[in-house]
């Protein structure tokens, strides 16, 4: 039997997700690669791109623009199954932009932590 | 350890995905409801809707066009953690479509059989 939203588990993965938002709006990509799951096999579809395994992703982040990352998050939604998984879904908005955004991530607690193994961004489309 | 891809939960989880991806195209929505989450706690993302919980998915199954739902799928990669929790990601094309789709589900094992418990279908922007 899959326990859903086990509170320790759940305030886990809820400080994984923050540490990992502070860390997208504050362009560390130090801290931004270390919760990505170091795999061939991590996935990050963004809204222009998509992009297999560790290198490609790091390579992204590496390359994007530092400025106007700031954005502002809604209907955010962890859930954990058993004391391994979670899916982290949140809406998003960015000032200036007349769309609402999309973040999908899949977290595994791996050896080395909670990792993201799987991600997808993207623009709702009007 | 989180056993990565054991070869009979990786070909569980590939039966189901197929089994997804024929009932999608051929709007077969009684096995596209199934094979979600029965839960308020599901989400699935749209190209162009943003859906949450069983019952919004389920009415837009049923509201949506029949026809023109064919696609091929390219680059789909399947990851399986343990025995229970899975991520299927693929890309795909429509015909007369000039833009590349994406489609992320995460699967898990719970007491009724294998259910996609998040999904994010988007449109790449140029």
């Amino acid at each position: 039997m899959t326990e859903i939203n086990l509170p320790d588990v759940l305030a886990e993965v809820t400080e994984a997700f923050r540490r990992y938002e502070a860390a997208l709006t504050g362009n560390d990509v130090e801290t931004l690669d270390a919760l990505f799951w170091s795999s061939d096999q991590v996935i990050r579809y963004g809204a222009t791109e998509n992009l297999y395994g560790h290198d490609e992703i790091l390579a992204f982040r590496k390359a994007r623009p530092s400025k106007g990352l700031d954005r502002t998050l809604t209907r955010t939604v962890i859930t954990t199954f058993g004391r391994d998984y979670a899916t982290a879904n949140t809406e998003f908005t960015r000032a200036g932009i007349d769309r609402i955004g999309r973040q999908s991530h899949t977290w595994a607690r791996l050896p080395e932590g909670w990792r993201i193994v799987a991600a997808h961004v993207s623009w709702m489309e009007g």
